[in-house]
C-alpha cells in the first residue's frame, strides 16, 4: 500500500502529537457542491451514484479538490444495509428514501437474517477504488448506520418525526426490536470489517436517531449494540491501527457511557461544549466535532470566530478532530466551507506546540 | 376567588409535601381528542379557537372531563405574541403557521417594539373565563414561548428544520438578534404578568428551539432572556406564590445553568434521566417530566411500566410534576393517556409517605 502523505487525522484519533487540528466535514461530498450535482445528474439517481464504484470515487474526491481536508469518507448511504436485507429501498420523488416492505409484523421480523455480503460488493469495490484514487493523500473513512438507526428506517419504512412504530415496538414488544438489532449489529460488524479489508483506514458508526430515546432506552437499544460492533471490528490493517468513531446525535448527556464502549473517538453534535466534554471523557477517547453546520450560514468572519471558540474550548494538545456537529446543509455556500477549513488549519497550530 | 380543591400541582412545584405525584400533559387539549376536533370544526379554524374565550374555555376543560389531571393549561398558541407585533400570522393549508412579514431586514428589525397588550386581550379574557369555569377544581397554567423560540418563527417566517436565517443573524449580526430578543423578553414579561392578573396560577415558558443552539449561543441568546423574564414576573397572586416553570426542549446538558435563573421548576424532555437530573439540580428546583410522548404508542401495560420507571428514578419526596417530555402526539390514543394518568396517580403514592 502507498505510504500516507497526510496522517494527521489518524494521529489525532489516537491522541498522538499533530502539527494542527485535522478537519473533515460530515456529508462533505454532497449537494452543496455544484460538481456533485453535475455528477449526480449524469448518474441519473442517488443510488446510481452509490452503486457505481466509478461515480462513488468521483464524488468522494470532489471536496478534496476544493478544500485541503484531512480525510475522505466513502460516498454511500446508510440504507444500503437494509436494502441488502431485502426490504426494497426506493426513492419517492420529493419524499426521501422509503422501504417497500417495512418490518412491522412478527413473522417478517423473525425471518430477518444477516444478508450475504456479496449484495454489498459494490460498496467494497467503491472503497478499493477510492483508496486507489486517493493514492495516500489522506486516510479513507468507512462507515455504517448504527443498529438502532437502521432499525428506525426498517420499521418506519422511511424517515419519521415521531418513530411511532419503533417506539410502539420498543415499549410493547422489546424482544422483537432486540431481534432486529442483533441481526443489524452482526451485519454492521461484517459490513465494516469488509470495508476495512477493502481499504478503509478508520470507520465511523452514525447513530443519528439514538438520541431520540430516553436514557434507559438508549443504553439498552442503541449503545449496547454499538458496543457489540466495536468489540467485533478488526482494529488493525497494513500494520496500523484502524480507529473507530462513534457518533450519537443528541448524545451529549451520555458521553461517559458512550466513551466506555471501546471506540477510539466520540463524535459530538454542536450542542455540547467540547471543553466540558474533554473534561468528562477526554482521558479515554478523542473527540470529533462540533461546529454547528448551520453556522456556515454566517459570514466568513463569523465562521472563523466560531471555529476559534471551539478550538480554544478544546484547548492544548492532540485528540481533537474538527468536524461539523452534523452533515453540511445542501444550502451551504462552498466558499463558507472553504473559510472554515482554512480557519481551523491556521488557528489550531497554536494548540499543538 | 374560589378555594382550590386540588392544589397538589402547586405544592409539588414548591416542593411542599403532597400525597401523590401530580400530572398534566403538554398539549393535553388537542387533536388527539375527538371532542377537540369537533369543537375546532365548529370554530372553523385554529385561530378561531384561540381568539374566542368561549371556545378556548371549552377545549381547555375537555381533557379534564376525561382524565383526573392535576392542572389545566390555557388553550392558546405561542404565536399570538408575534401576531400582536404585526407580523401577520396565517395558516397555509397543510403547512403549519406562517408569517406574512418575517423579520429579515435591519429596518424592520429596528422598528420592532413591544406591542400594546390590548391586542392580546382575547387571551386574558380566555384566562378569566377558564379560571371561572374551573371553579377551583385544579390550578390554571398560563404560558408563553421563550424569546428565542418566538424569534425563530419571527425570523424564519414559519417552522424550519435548519433555522438558516436565525443562525445567519446570530453569527453575523448578533446585535440585530439581541434587539429582537430584548423586545420579545419585555413583551413576554408583560404578557405573562397580564395572564397572572387574569387568573393564571402558574406560568410556563416554552423554549422549544433553544436546544438547537450550541451551549455558548444558548446561554447568550436564549437563557439570558428567560432569566430577564423570570426576574420581571409577578410571583404572587391571591396571597399565594405563582410558580414559574422553564422548559428547554433538548436542554438536558445545561440543567445546572437553567436551574439557576430563578424559576421554581425546570421541565425535562424524555432524553434526560430524571434521577440524575434530581441529583444535579433537585436541591434548587422542582422537576417536571419526563415520559416520552411517543411511548404512548406502546400498550397500556408498557405505559405503566415506563411511568413506574420514571417515578422510581425521581424517588422519594415532593418536587416532581409528572408530565410528558414534549406535547402529546395527535395520533395518541386517549385511552393510553388515561392509562398513564391512572398509573402515575396509583404508583406514586409510595413515594410520598
Amino acid at each position: 500500500m502507498t505510504q500516507l502523505k497526510n496522517d494527521t487525522f489518524l494521529r489525532a484519533l489516537l491522541k498522538e502529537p499533530v502539527e494542527y487540528t485535522p478537519i473533515w466535514m460530515m456529508r462533505q461530498a454532497g449537494r452543496y457542491l455544484p460538481e456533485y450535482r453535475a455528477t449526480r445528474a449524469r448518474a441519473g439517481s442517488f443510488m446510481g451514484l452509490c452503486t457505481s464504484p466509478d461515480y462513488a470515487t468521483e464524488v468522494t474526491l470532489q471536496p478534496l479538490e476544493r478544500f485541503p481536508l484531512d480525510a475522505a469518507i466513502l460516498f454511500s448511504d446508510i440504507l444500503t444495509v437494509p436494502d441488502a436485507m431485502g426490504l426494497g429501498l426506493y426513492f419517492a420523488e420529493g419524499e426521501g428514501p422509503k422501504f417497500e416492505r417495512p418490518l412491522r409484523d412478527e413473522s417478517a421480523i423473525r425471518a430477518l437474517t444477516v444478508p450475504v455480503l456479496d449484495k454489498l460488493q459494490y460498496v467494497f469495490d467503491a472503497v478499493s477504488s477510492i483508496r486507489k484514487a486517493l493514492d495516500g493523500r489522506v486516510p479513507l473513512i468507512g462507515f455504517s448506520g448504527s443498529p438502532f438507526t437502521l432499525a428506525c428506517y426498517m420499521i418506519e419504512g422511511g424517515g419519521s418525526d415521531d418513530f411511532r412504530h419503533v417506539k410502539a415496538m420498543l415499549y410493547s414488544r422489546p424482544e422483537l426490536l432486540h431481534h432486529i438489532l442483533a441481526v443489524n449489529a452482526q451485519t454492521v460488524t461484517d459490513y465494516l470489517n469488509a470495508q476495512i479489508d477493502a481499504g478503509a483506514q478508520a470507520v465511523q458508526i452514525f447513530d443519528t436517531w439514538g438520541g431520540a430515546l430516553s436514557h434507559a432506552a438508549y443504553k439498552e437499544f442503541s449503545l449496547a449494540y454499538m458496543q457489540r460492533i466495536v468489540a467485533g471490528l478488526k482494529r488493525e490493517a497494513d500494520g496500523r491501527r484502524v480507529p473507530v468513531i462513534v457518533f450519537t446525535k443528541n448524545g451529549g448527556q451520555w458521553l461517559e457511557e458512550i466513551a466506555a464502549i471501546g471506540a477510539d473517538c466520540v463524535g459530538l453534535d454542536w450542542t455540547t461544549d467540547i471543553g466540558q466534554a474533554r473534561a468528562r471523557v477526554g482521558d479515554k477517547v478523542a473527540l470529533q466535532g462540533n461546529f454547528d453546520p448551520n453556522a456556515l450560514f454566517g459570514s466568513p468572519a463569523a465562521i472563523e470566530a466560531e471555529a476559534s471558540r471551539i478550538l480554544a474550548a478544546y484547548g492544548q494538545g492532540s485528540g481533537h478532530v474538527f468536524n461539523l456537529g452534523h452533515g453540511i446543509s445542501q444550502h451551504a455556500d462552498p466558499e463558507h466551507a472553504a473559510a472554515l477549513v482554512a480557519a481551523v488549519h491556521r488557528l489550531s497550530r497554536q494548540y499543538h506546540q
